[in-house]
C-alpha cells in the first residue's frame, strides 16, 4: 500500500514514521510540512537518520499526492483535514486523520467545541478506535483517529456502559498525560524548567476531548452521557493514565465487573486487562500500541474505579491510526506494531 | 523552646531539621535515629553538612531526651508514636507527631485501617492541621499533625461542606503525589528506572488516608462523609496536587462557591487562594508552607472541581509541624515559615 | 539598603526576589521588565503570590531607579547593563551585574567572544567571586557578578593553581548543567519533551563562559591559561556539577592537593570541601549558596580530578550576587545566605 | 536458532526478551533466574505480558539447557558466566556474555579490577565489539559482549588511535548514563527521590570499564593506553553520551579526523555520524542499535573532543549481543535489530 503522511513534522507525524518504517506492506510516499516543505525530514528529527531522510513536500499540490496515494495519514490541526478531505472527494484514496475533523457524527458538537466551522459534513466518515468500531472501519472512505486521552477513557469505560453496569451521570475521567501530547511547538507552559519536577491540571471541564468521550459512551450505552474530564500534565514525555469513578448500579456485582470486561474485550491483542484490583503503569505500554486495564470494585462508596494505560504517542496516535490501516487494508490488525513495550 | 527530633532520618525528619535552623526560637537539643545511632545527621544527609553536624541518638532513654525538651517532633512508623506518647504522660514535654497515631479521635477506626492496635487510646491530643483546628492546637499536650495528602484534601473540600454546598456522598479526591512521600527505604517499585517516565495509582480505595479525610470532613460539615480517595505517583520528588469533585446541591451558584472559599480562608496566610478557574501547580509551592487552591464550576455537570496544591514534605509534613509548634508556643504563626517557594 | 533589580522576569531575576524577601536589610523599591511593563511580578511567577506583588516597571527612567536605590542587580542580556551602567556614571547608586559585561578586565575579549561592542570600556569594575576576590568587592562601584559554570568551574581549580601543582596547558573542565541555566525563553531545543529523558552536549570549545574561567586562572595562577570547557545538558532544572581534569606536575602529592584545597578555602563558609574522594552531587546544594568540592588524585595517570557543585541559580547568580551585596555592604557575608539545602 | 537467556531478569536480561520477541529467527527455548525461579517472568516485568510469559528456570541444570540451545546470552554478575562456560566446554552450544567475564585477553587485569579470581582462563573467547572485532566474532565459541561505557567510549576514540592522529596519554573520557546502567537492584543511592533532579560522579579513576577500554584501544592503536575514565549517573533511565578528549598530534588537520572517522566507519549501518561540530544526543538513539557520534576540533587547544551517544541497553548491551548473535550465526546483522529510536 502506498501511504503519506500530511503534516509528518509533529510528533505523532514522527511516530508515523517510525511505525511505517517496519510495516512491511506499508510504503511510504510523500511526507508533507508546510513550515518545513523541501527540509530533509531526518534534519528536524535526527533519531530518523538513516531511518528516513525524505524531503517535505507542501500540500499545494495534494491532488497529486492523494493521486499517489492508497491512504493518507494526516496530522495537522483542527480545521485543515476536512479541506483535504474534501479536495479529495472523488479520488479512491483514503483517509486516516489524527485530528478532531472526524471524528464526531454531530458536527454541530464540533463546531461548539473547536470553534471552526465544518467545511466536510457530508463526508462519509467513521470513528476510528479499532476494538469498538472494527467493522465500520473496514470500508471506511474516511476514518477519524480516535484522540488520545480518549482512547484512553473509552476503552475503561466501555465495557460498564456496554453491560448498563453504572449510572451515566456519575461517570469522572481525571487523566494524565506526558507532555508529547501537548506537541512540539515550543511554549513556555511547556518550557523545560516549567514543568520538570511539576504537576498541573488544565483545561478543567473544558479540555475538547470531552464531547468525544461522551459521544462514544452514549453510541455504545445507547443513552446520553454527560461526565466530567479532567486532563493533567506529567513531568513525562509520553503515556496515559486515566483513572475512571463510576457509581454501580443497585444490585452489580464485582463478578459483573469483571464479566463486562473479559467479554469485550476477549481476544483483543491490544487490549491487556491486568484484572481486578491490579493496576497498570504507563510504563507497561511505552513505545507499544497497548492499552493496559485494571479495576477496582470499592464496596464502602458502590464505585467501580478503572485505570487504564495507554502510550499516547501509539494507541493515542500513531499506532492506532497504523491499526486503524491494517483494519481498512485487511491485513493482519497486529502488522506493524507487533513489539514489545520499551522498559525501563 | 527546646526541641528534639525522633525519628531524624526520614525524609521529613530532614526536612524538619532544615526548618529548625532557621527558625528563631526553636534550639535543637537531640536527634534520634535507631537504624543510624551515633552516626552524624550530615553524614546520611550531606546537603546539612554545615547546617547540622548533630549526633544521632537512640530512643533507649527517650525519658531523657523528653525531660531535656519542650517539644519532641516524631517522625516514626505507625505505632510508635503512641508508645512514646504515653511513656512521657507524666513529663511536660509537648508531643507533635507526624505519623498516624493521634490523628484520630475513634481509635476503632486507626486500628482498622493500620493493622496496628492503639496503646494510648487516653491521650489528650488534637488534630494538627492549623487552619481548621487552631485554637485547640494552642494548648494541645499531643498534636497528631495532618497527613500529607490529607492535608491537600481537607483544604480543599472543607469550604464547600462547612457551607453545605455539596453532596457529600458525592466526593472522589484524585490525588497526585511526588516520591519522597513513599519515603527514604529502597525498594523496587521506587527505584529510579521503575518511576522515572512513569506514571501510577496505587493503594485504589484503600489507602490509610481515606478515614483520616473523612473524619476531618464530617467533623466540619456535621454529617457523615465517605469518599473515594485515589492516591497515584509523580515521578517528581516534592509536591502533592489533589483533583477533588463533588455535586453541588440544588441552587448553589459559583458566587456561594467562592464566598465559600474567601470566608473560611481569609487571613490565613499560608492559604493562597488562586480563585476561580485558576488552577495551582506543585511547582507554585515547592519548598514551601503554602497551600494554593482553585476551583472550577461545571454548569454541565453542576459538579464543582478543586484543585489544590502543597508540598507534601512542607505543608504537608515538616511545615505544618513547625506551624503547630508556633500556634503551640504562642509565637507568630510564620516564624521560620516565612520565605518563597523555590522556582523553578 | 534599597535595592533594585533590573530585568526582573528571568529565572535569575525571580531568585533575587525570593532572596531579597528573606534578607533583614535589603529593601526593594524597583523591579523592571520591558516585555512586562506595568504588570505585577507575581502574575508571571504564581510562586511570589503574596511574597512579591510588586509592579514591574520600565528602564525607560533608569536615572530615576538609579537615584532611590543604594544597589542595582542588573539581570538583562549581553550589552544592556554597560549601558545603564554608562548613564548611571555620576550617581552614588553601586550595580551588581548578573550578565558579562562587567567581569572581563581585557575588553577586547569580552568583545570577540560576545560579538558586542563594549561601550563602557572605562569602568571601575571588579570581577564578582566573592571567595576569590573579596577585598576589590567590598568598596567596587559596579561588580560583574561571575557565571553559573564559570563560578564552579574556579573554585575548582583555583586552589591547583594558585599552587602551581598543575600543568595549566591541561586543564579540561566538563561541566554539566541544568536546563534553568539556558534562561525562561520557549525555544524548541529546551521545549520539555525534547530534553526530558535525554543529555547532550552544547557550545563545545566555543562557550563564552571559557575566556572568563581562563581569565580569573590566568590572575589567580599569574601564567596564562588556556584550556577546554565543555558545557552539557542535564535533564534537570537546577545545578552545575564541573568535573575537573589536569594533570600534576612532576612531585606534586595528594597531600599537597589536599593542602591547597584547605588552605585557601579555610574559613570559606559557602565552600564545603568533601575532601578526597569524595564527590558532591548537585542536589546537595540545590537552593543554598553553597559550592561543594570534592576530588581524587589518580596515581595511574597522575592527574587530578575535581568535582564541584552548585546551585546555577544561587551560587552561580542571585546568591553570589546577594554575597557580593552583603560584602559591598559590609554585612555579614551569610546575610540572607544562611539556610539548608532542599533535600530531595 | 534455538536461544536461552540465563539471567533473565535483570534490565539487559529483560531487554534481550524485547530483542529476540521481533527476531525473526531466534527461538526462545529456556530462561533462569535463581533469585525468581518458578515465576513467570511478565509477573516480573508486566510490560512483557502477552509478549514473553514464559516460566523462569534455574541454571542448576545448565548442562540440560545448554544442551538443548544454540546460543546462551548470559547476564549474570561477574564471576558466574565463566563458571557456565567451564562447564559447557564440551557442548557445541556458543555463548554470549553481556558481563566482563570474557572481555579480557589478560585474566590478570580482569582479577585485578574485578577481585574475582578467574576460573576459565583458558576459553577461546573473542571481545563483542561489533563493528571493530567483526571477523572474530564469527567463529567464536565465547563473545565477551563489550560493556555500555565501553561501546560509547571505543567507538569514539578507535579511529583516531588507529590512525595515529593523537597523543594517546592524553585521552580522557568522560562519560555519563541513564540509572538502568546500574541494574534493577534497589538500592539508596538509586532511590527515586535521591537521583531525580540530580547529578553526580561516582566511581572516579577506579570504574572497571576502565581497563576494558583501554585493552581494545591498545589493541586497536598498537600501543599501550592508559587513560582517565570517569562515569556519571544522568536522571534518566537509559542513555550513554560520552565525551572524549585528546590531544592532536603536531600537523594533524580536522580533514585527517573526519577521514579517520569515515573510513573506519563506512558501511557501518550502527555507526551514525554526526560529522564535524555536530553533536549526538542520547535521545536521538533511544531503544535503538544505533551509536552516533560527532567531534570537534578545537585549534585553540589542540585537541579534539568527540561525542558519541547510545542506549546502554541495546547498542550497551542487549542490542550489541543480538548483532553478535547475528554475526555469529551468519545473519544480516540488521536482523531484529532494524528499527527507528523511539522519539521523544
Amino acid at each position: 500500500m502506498k501511504v503519506s503522511v500530511i503534516g509528518a513534522t509533529g510528533y505523532a507525524g514522527a511516530e508515523l514514521l517510525r511505525l511505517i518504517y517496519n510495516h512491511p506492506k506499508a510504503d511510504l510516499v510523500h511526507i508533507t510540512s508546510e513550515s518545513h516543505t523541501d527540509e530533509i525530514i531526518s534534519a528536524l528529527y535526527p533519531h530518523l537518520c538513516g531511518i528516513c531522510d525524505k524531503k517535505l513536500e507542501s500540500i499545494e499540490d495534494i491532488e497529486k499526492i492523494g493521486a499517489d496515494s492508497d491512504f493518507l495519514f494526516i496530522g495537522l490541526p483542527a480545521g485543515h483535514a476536512m479541506e483535504i478531505g474534501r479536495k479529495l472527494d472523488g479520488l479512491p484514496v483514503r483517509i486516516i486523520d489524527l485530528g478532531a475533523d472526524y471524528r464526531f457524527d454531530d458536527t454541530d458538537i464540533y463546531e461548539k467545541w473547536y470553534k471552526v466551522r465544518h467545511t466536510h459534513k457530508e463526508a462519509k466518515r467513521v470513528y476510528g478506535l479499532a476494538e469498538l468500531y472494527r467493522d465500520k472501519i473496514k470500508s471506511a472512505k474516511i476514518i477519524g483517529n480516535a484522540g488520545c486521552y480518549t482512547t484512553a477513557s473509552i476503552l475503561a469505560v466501555a465495557p460498564l456502559v456496554k453491560k448498563h453496569l453504572v449510572d451515566v451521570k456519575t461517570i469522572i475521567i481525571d487523566a494524565k498525560s506526558g507532555v508529547s501530547g501537548a506537541g512540539r511547538s515550543a511554549k513556555l507552559p511547556n518550557h523545560f524548567p516549567e514543568l520538570y519536577d511539576n504537576f498541573k491540571a488544565y483545561g478543567v471541564a473544558t479540555h475538547r476531548h470531552t464531547p468525544e468521550i461522551e459521544q462514544a459512551l452514549a453510541d455504545i450505552g445507547g443513552e446520553e452521557v454527560r461526565l466530567n474530564f479532567t486532563p493533567h500534565l506529567v513531568p513525562m514525555s509520553r503515556g496515559i493514565l486515566a483513572t475512571s469513578y463510576a457509581t454501580l448500579k443497585d444490585g452489580v456485582t464485582a463478578d459483573d465487573v469483571d464479566a463486562a470486561f473479559n467479554n469485550l474485550y476477549d481476544g483483543e491483542f491490544f487490549i491487556r486487562l491486568r484484572g481486578r484490583n491490579a493496576y497498570p503503569e504507563t510504563k507497561y505500554v511505552r513505545g507499544s500500541n497497548f492499552c493496559d486495564i485494571g479495576w477496582h470494585i470499592d464496596e464502602r462508596t458502590h464505585r467501580v474505579i478503572v485505570l487504564s494505560a495507554i502510550d499516547n504517542l501509539v494507541k493515542g496516535a500513531a499506532g492506532q491510526a497504523i491499526q486503524n490501516f491494517n483494519i481498512a487494508s485487511d491485513f493482519d490488525e497486529k502488522m506493524g506494531l507487533d513489539f514489545a513495550p520499551i522498559y525501563p
